[in-house]
């Protein structure tokens, strides 16, 4: 049905003005329909408070409507269980909601179509799937977080179009524009958590944190830095940001408790395999963390390291106006592909034009 | 007035469907008006044939038309010289039209503005400059063929994200889809020659001719290859297209003897700097053969040495969602850049999707 459409279109839309502020929940929205007409919308802020189908139900009570008979449309299926907050089946059901519209079911194999159940047998109508593939695609990070246990990775660079991130002599600001970099803080805006390897670190001293547009959180710093080499006065370590450093035995002991001294730093201490982290050690820790959406900006190893394994979700390439030549440092290291069918095929989503840079996004292919 | 640049961009339509197809000739279009509306329209077919203007005006009479006192509008200043047909002034001047608009002034300085002042001076009202920079683009290949007295310069090449355009092994085939190489051919189609170097000769032993498109002309086909060491039955000497081949007096005389032995082959001896030829060589060698749009279709060392020499005019680089990996083979050789400043700082143009491929447009930044 067209109306049907329409309204979960308005609840897509609720649940977008909290995209990447709701980690690690995922991002909802939902809106109360009486009579052809919207009574009441809501999302969910962030974790710890209500969850959208109440904050619809607080916003149309608020506003003197009677919600008895009305519809429900969500786009996730509602939680049934005791989390942070009471199940919003209750809520529904209480409420004397007539029909639910979910757009779709919740991620986790053992909970998903729980909710829906739970409704339908108090006489509920409930129809699932309406514009399921954009709810799918709005939460895609919690989606992957839940099924995979891990966060979804998110890999991100900056190149010429010759695919070199800076000159031979490391030289590499700025590669993108201004409109560019604005971009790329979007991104880190949606992300959990932003990581970087310690030869980046070393190079830029970046400090990872949303500058460029407004945000009302920062994501969490992660540093890989198996020896514990980045000084202790570098931007990383600052105040503006939460940080976890993964580091090793190797690390300078002193040097640890000094950072475990300042509130905002997290030290965690991961084996090493022939001498480095494997990229599963450093999923399972973050995914301790509860890191939903896992931004990897480079540099050149984490990068390859990380498409090498296959653990990729989602690439951001940011293109820009510009050749630097076979001499030039790789956005990606070597991969030993001898035939062009084995080379690392991509999905590619979005093409967007910033200024003179072009931004590509590519998906995984499964 | 908005009228005129809404008839202009008809004139400018009837050009478009000779794009290509009339070097060393530029495209243009002809419309008549008279009491607003089209009485009579035209382009210039190719080389040989009567120039848009005379064609706009025997359309007119055919139809029946009165074309005294009617406006033409032209996408280049008319010719006033006698070249393979009569001056197009004439027949402006001899049909009465009582106003002319042209798009651009003629890109030689030494005839710009002459077609148009003899109009004036018959008491011909005429304005210049309307879609002035959409006939600029039209017949970006003429002018810089005018101007600079040489081809204008296209370089193409289709590569992964991270600028390979061949695994180690020198695997490439394909990197890109159907769309993409369609619209390569769509490239081929709209150039006068298309050039490729030795090693691409040999690795690829390509046709070079347009195939994946309906064509009525076939581009003339240019070899590099000093030494000749390309085989005899190779497809570029086939006779599906005229093939200009660039050797040295390093070549065999007798595989030379039996090349010119072909109708379709012109042999051109260059002469050897440091045994290389230089691009300014090539490129006057291809002027004399009236090449007016050249495609650069690589391989690495041509595409690199034209890049060096800053001879380029517009660069198409068709991107599939593939990664390959450093040790892959690069589209751009080494450039000995250091300081990212120094760079080669292009001008983004069209962004096009072709499938999953991208295909980025660059000019030069002048």
């Amino acid at each position: 049905m067209k109306k049907d459409n329409c309204f979960m279109k308005v609840a897509i839309e609720e649940a977008k003005k909290r995209k990447g502020l709701t980690h690690p929940n995922p991002t909802v929205g939902a809106v109360i329909v009486k009579d052809g007409k919207i009574i009441g919308k809501g999302f969910h802020e962030k974790a710890g408070k209500p969850h959208a189908e109440r904050e619809a139900i607080k916003d149309a009570l608020s506003k003197g409507y009677d919600i008895e008979n009305s519809t429900m449309y969500i786009t996730l299926e509602p939680c049934c269980h005791y989390g942070k907050t009471p199940p919003c089946t209750d809520a529904i059901i209480e409420n004397k909601i007539k029909r639910v519209v979910v757009a779709t079911l919740d991620p986790n194999p053992l909970v998903a179509g729980k909710g829906v159940e739970i409704l339908r047998k108090k006489g509920i109508e409930v129809k699932v799937g309406v514009l399921e593939k954009q709810a799918k695609n709005l939460n895609e990070d919690f989606f992957v977080y839940i099924k995979e246990k891990r966060p979804f990775i998110h890999l991100k660079w900056a190149q010429s179009i010759d695919g070199k991130i800076a000159t031979f002599t490391g030289s590499s600001k700025w590669i993108t524009g201004k409109k560019a970099r604005e971009y790329a803080h979007k991104l880190r805006n949606e992300a959990t958590a932003v990581l970087v390897g310690t030869n980046t670190a070393l190079k830029d001293n970046p400090y990872l944190t949303v500058r460029h547009i407004k945000s009302e959180k920062q994501p969490i710093r992660v540093l890989i830095d198996k020896d514990l080499k980045l000084p202790l006065d570098f931007n990383i370590f600052n105040k503006d940001a939460k940080t976890v450093v993964l580091t090793s035995e190797n690390a300078d002991k002193e040097k640890i408790k000094k950072l475990q001294e300042k509130e905002n730093i997290k030290i965690k201490i991961l084996p090493l395999n022939n001498g480095y982290f494997t990229i599963k050690d450093i999923l399972n820790s973050l995914y301790e963390e509860e890191i939903m959406h896992l931004l990897v900006e480079g540099g050149q190893n984490i990068i390859t390291q990380f498409l090498k394994e296959g653990l990729y979700d989602k690439i951001s390439v940011f293109i820009a106006p510009k050749i630097i030549g076979e001499d030039g440092i790789s956005a990606v290291g070597k991969l030993k592909i001898e035939d062009i069918k084995d080379s690392i095929n991509l999905k590619r989503s979005k093409i967007i034009s910033l200024d003179e840079d072009t931004l590509l996004q590519f998906y995984k292919v499964k």
